[in-house]
């Protein structure tokens, strides 16, 4: 490995590079990774299960999860996810259920009595158990779940029922196998009738030898497209009878009485606080699918750099890298996922320190919950934390699916057989497109929030400064920076003055072609839904309905935005040097490419000339050509160990070998 | 099923009706379907190997294969395996190797006894074969194999050899497990050391009781991402010795002095006029796409039509399909399916006529194989023929593979679960991208066959006829249409001298958009290739690889206007009626939809002004509207049996059961 892919390596590890240079020693053959050939789903399953036994034992856990929540870093403990990504992806996911979910809910839903008794048997797998929120028929809308959750003062008990079958769990991880205690989601109802909506409770559905409890009756959700080693399964409960202290009660508690109370009176406010502090697992999902994708990428690149076809004008056979289609279909991808690793390091930092403040408020005795009076710092704090995890778990996870796919293509046959790694990657990292939110609920919920942020911003100002703000091509105002203002301005002060076709070609430029376009799209866009009317909920729904693509596309600029703020942040940390100098690089090549890829945008806005688009082409095509030489020391920069990424794609025959083969000439 | 879907279906069921009316009798559960359950390998490949002998005994290869070949009917044929892949796609590639590949060679590359001794059966899959061409090293650039084939006068035996490992031959289907007999591709040479390039011999691989023949070692590929139920292996020769009758012999033969010859004088123009014969593979595997994204499409379709969430105005969760959002996910892709499946049945149909006037030249004595100076009628059709197939082969399996996707994550967490089919339709159809020519290659074919003959029709053309044509905006010279003159006449004549606005709702003005857009990126590119220079390889292949992206967006104009232009003799074709109506609406949302995507080529030729490319996203909205209320009986009109569509997606809770539920509130 070179010096340069070194220095990479140290910015692109980010503020927990202890966490992967710790995993990166745990690196016998399969020990975290996929078995060598494809098992039977039951053993697969049973394989997995003793995987997490084996991370336990490790103290894996305690990073995310201990009994008094101050000994935990949860910065740590999405690193250690994101680096079990690059192994076996059912192990990531039954991990992720085990600590993540179920242990994260008890932790985060729970109060003193609960971590005490579960915590620690939890971290250390002697507990196993479901996160039970997805029901058959309410996955986006987890609000109007079905399943009841009922007082009965009468035995002091709460009454877990599935009131019809749309009201199934459906699809919960370790349900058909291991899992002993559920954390139940559902509607919470008290004697009196009143529902107080969506609670979780806790409810044993097996006994220690492994049979259903009586009135639980579990399901096998079978054979998957992907994650053969989890075991999910449906739950359906008949009146299951727990007492009331399994009910999760920080943010809802019910009394011996049978009185209902919260700390936060709205039903909606609090089923919103509630969900919130489960963003860690959405965080997780998206750090994993991008380590699933270096995996990709690293295996396309290799393969691609010593696999040759067709002869070249030397009469040897071109390295398939040096086709330009090829280098299209790779480098920009690869570029794409520098940007989300960056960005990704900035929001796992950004989660750090919320959870931690939230923590050391309840520990200073202050409920670290807001009034119903609109935001307070902290919330507002954990609000755009919320929009942000949701907008990176869309941008990883979307570019995992089109990127694995793009390398196994990218590998023909050889791609497509189970040892090579390539079709199982794309298989696992499938449903994270649509789990821990569907992608296209989350991109609408990044965009109203941008919205919301942007209105806000907007009455906060007198007429005269609004009539300024929107006139400011640059935007400035009205985005919230993901990364210092005092970069931002240096970066967009340098740029100003320039020619117009050089903007494409400094930091400063890029920023401003991209912010101008989330602004613009923001600010069309508020104008658009302004017409909904508040008195007519039909028109008002087929406005937005009507808005839908646009509220997306809002949410995609932003995305891209935040991707190339977090490449300036890191291209600015990083040492002057050649490392520094390729991942400039690098950065101009992920702003290039995106702004071609957008470029219909910049054309029918007037922001960039037919001239200047089929330029652009020619400047994205130069840029290849730069990386090219270099796109072996990106990949060794994410220094993924050789024995995580057992494939024969590592080892074609080199171009040295065939070569050689050819000189020798046919033998007869 | 209304009176609309079935004229609708009769339009959609093409020249060949009879043949799919047929096979949708055969409706048996699990016939030619695949499993309930994931299979463990060799039981999969035991059951599809089963299916194989069930199909046989149906006659079913019959209609491609009969060792007369007169009794053939290759559009039926084609059209047979078409519906295979409704079913288990391991069964349609296990069949697709046996008879399309395996006995597709022995039938255009052999001669009479070849198919006295062999036909039959393989016909009745009584003999067990494969296709041995693809080697590790060598799979676009076949020309290039490593394998030899050397005539050994002393013994006049044919020796098959590996030279080097790169020669091995890899994925090739049947060979791990059923295969007694391969068709195997390599350099002929004979004893004089003179090479003759690529000929393909019969290879026994295994003896009657299934262990491999003396010098060939068999090899596992193992699982693979898809398609589990293909034995797909790997052979190495070591001095492999068969008669030389073995030799397929139509193109080149060897006599008993030792001496070779061929109708054809020039090695590479043989290789190709071989490769030509085979064409039939490739169009069967774009037809088997096309089924395969057919039923992902229905089972998506019917899902997201009784799915709801989320409540609407009136209090009631609204039907997915009402969401714009996901309309945008499902029916351009719905268009781009219809457009694909006329256009494979012109490509069938005109397949069908070029192969069996072939068979008549042969049997007239003639010897169907053109001479040395320029093409002839039959060599052009042929020419055309192969750029269509390859054309549409990319068309059908990146649209399979990118729509199945969609359809897949459109179904949340029940699209991921193996029971409901699309994780497996998605995983199956995967490879069909990269084999049976990878489709990157396979559009340079396309992109240089265009430019190939643009450029003889304008070298054939004089000065001034040559400006002329390059004048005309309408590209009406220099194409070669793929439909009646008369009727692109028709429909380009009643656009004429209409507002540049209307030209979108009308199919001629979408011809012309579309012509337009082709026959501009056709006649740049053939600027930019002049200027690579004969006498300097390295920067002619330096102006080739910089123009890569260049032929590939040429390729792809290009299949969008053949797609129109079958919509459009398609509607043309159906009785007037509501079903023409609404064929020609689906054709609206094809067009507009494209012309959405590629956008940003019309801003940037002045073809459009922003303003316009605003509007039509807005016109694609209003098509949406307009297609929704029809989207049940578009999926009707495929006419995919019930019992073939095995999957809970066709049977999620009613919208009436869940409403029934909802009234009648939770219970407790």
């Amino acid at each position: 490995m070179s010096d340069v892919s070194d220095v990479i390596r140290e910015t692109l590890d980010g503020p927990w590079a202890r966490v992967r240079e710790r995993a990166r020693t745990q690196t016998e053959p399969g020990r975290f990774g996929p078995p060598e050939a494809d098992l039977p789903i039951e053993e697969y399953r049973a394989r997995v299960h003793d995987q997490l036994l084996d991370l336990a034992s490790l103290g894996f856990a305690g990073l995310g999860l201990s009994a008094d929540q101050e000994g935990t870093d949860q910065g740590a403990s999405v690193t250690a996810f994101e680096m079990i990504g690059h192994g076996d992806l059912s192990l990531f996911v039954k991990a992720g259920v085990q600590w993540g979910l179920f242990g994260g809910a008890v932790a985060a839903l729970g109060t003193a009595r609960h971590h005490e008794l579960y915590l620690e048997p939890i971290a250390q797998a002697r507990l196993l158990g479901c996160f039970a929120m997805t029901e058959t028929g309410h996955g986006s809308d987890v609000q109007s779940l079905r399943t009841t959750i009922t007082h009965d003062p009468a035995t002091d008990e709460l009454v877990v029922h599935t009131p019809d079958p749309s009201a199934r769990k459906d699809y919960i991880g370790n349900a058909a196998r291991d899992g002993r205690l559920a954390a139940v989601f559902g509607q919470l109802v008290t004697a009196d009738g009143t529902g107080h909506g969506v609670h979780c409770v806790l409810v044993p559905i097996r006994d220690e030898a492994g049979a259903a409890m009586p009135g639980v009756l579990i399901g096998d959700c079978g054979g998957k497209a992907g994650l053969p080693g989890v075991d999910n399964g449906r739950l359906t409960f008949d009146h299951v009878r727990v007492p009331r202290a399994n009910l999760l009660d920080r943010y809802g508690s019910i009394d011996a009485a049978g009185a209902y109370s919260s700390p936060i009176a709205s039903d909606g406010k609090r089923f919103f606080t509630m969900l919130g502090t489960l963003v860690r697992g959405r965080i997780t999902v998206g750090a994993a699918a991008g380590s699933a994708t270096r995996n990709a990428l690293t295996l396309a690149v290799v393969y691609g750099l010593a696999r040759r076809q067709f002869a070249g004008p030397d009469g040897q056979d071109v390295v398939l890298l040096d086709y330009r289609a090829h280098q299209r279909k790779l480098l920009p991808a690869l570029a794409r996922s520098y940007a989300l690793m960056l960005a990704q390091n900035e929001l796992t930092a950004a989660m750090h320190e919320v959870l931690h403040a939230d923590e050391r408020a309840d520990r200073g005795g202050a409920e670290g919950v807001e009034g119903e009076h609109g935001p307070g710092p902290g919330e507002r704090d954990r609000r755009r934390l919320e929009t942000r995890a949701a907008a990176l778990k869309v941008a990883n996870t979307s570019h995992a699916s089109a990127t694995i796919q793009t390398c196994r293509e990218a590998c023909g046959g050889a791609g497509y057989l189970s040892f090579n790694r390539l079709g199982k990657l794309r298989a696992d990292t499938d449903v994270f497109t649509t789990f821990e939110g569907d992608n296209t609920v989350l991109l609408q919920l990044v965009g109203k929030s941008l919205l919301t942020a942007y209105a806000d911003q907007f009455e906060a100002m007198n007429h005269v400064q609004a009539v300024a703000a929107v006139a400011r091509q640059a935007g400035e105002a009205l985005l919230e920076r993901t990364i210092s203002g005092s970069l931002v301005q240096r970066l967009v002060t340098g740029s100003r003055g320039r020619d117009a076709d050089d903007a494409l070609r400094d930091r400063g430029g890029q920023l401003d072609l991209f912010t101008d376009r989330e602004r613009h799209v923001l600010e069309t866009l508020a104008g658009r839904v302004r017409r909904a009317r508040k008195d007519d909920p039909h028109q008002a729904w087929e406005t937005f309905n009507d808005a839908q693509e646009h509220v997306l596309e809002a949410a995609r600029a932003h995305i891209d935005r935040i991707l190339l703020e977090a490449f300036a942040a890191a291209v600015d940390s990083t040492p002057a040097g050649p490392a520094r100098d390729l991942l400039d690089l690098v950065g101009d090549l992920y702003a290039a490419s995106t702004i071609e890829a957008n470029r219909a945008w910049y054309l029918e806005h007037g922001r960039m000339s037919p001239e200047q688009a089929k330029d652009l082409t020619r400047h994205v095509d130069d840029l290849l050509v730069a990386v090219r030489p270099h796109v072996r020391t990106l990949v060794d920069a994410f220094a993924i160990p050789r024995e995580w990424l057992v494939s024969d794609l590592l080892d074609p025959l080199t171009s040295e070998e065939v070569a050689a083969s050819v000189s020798a000439g046919p033998a007869t």
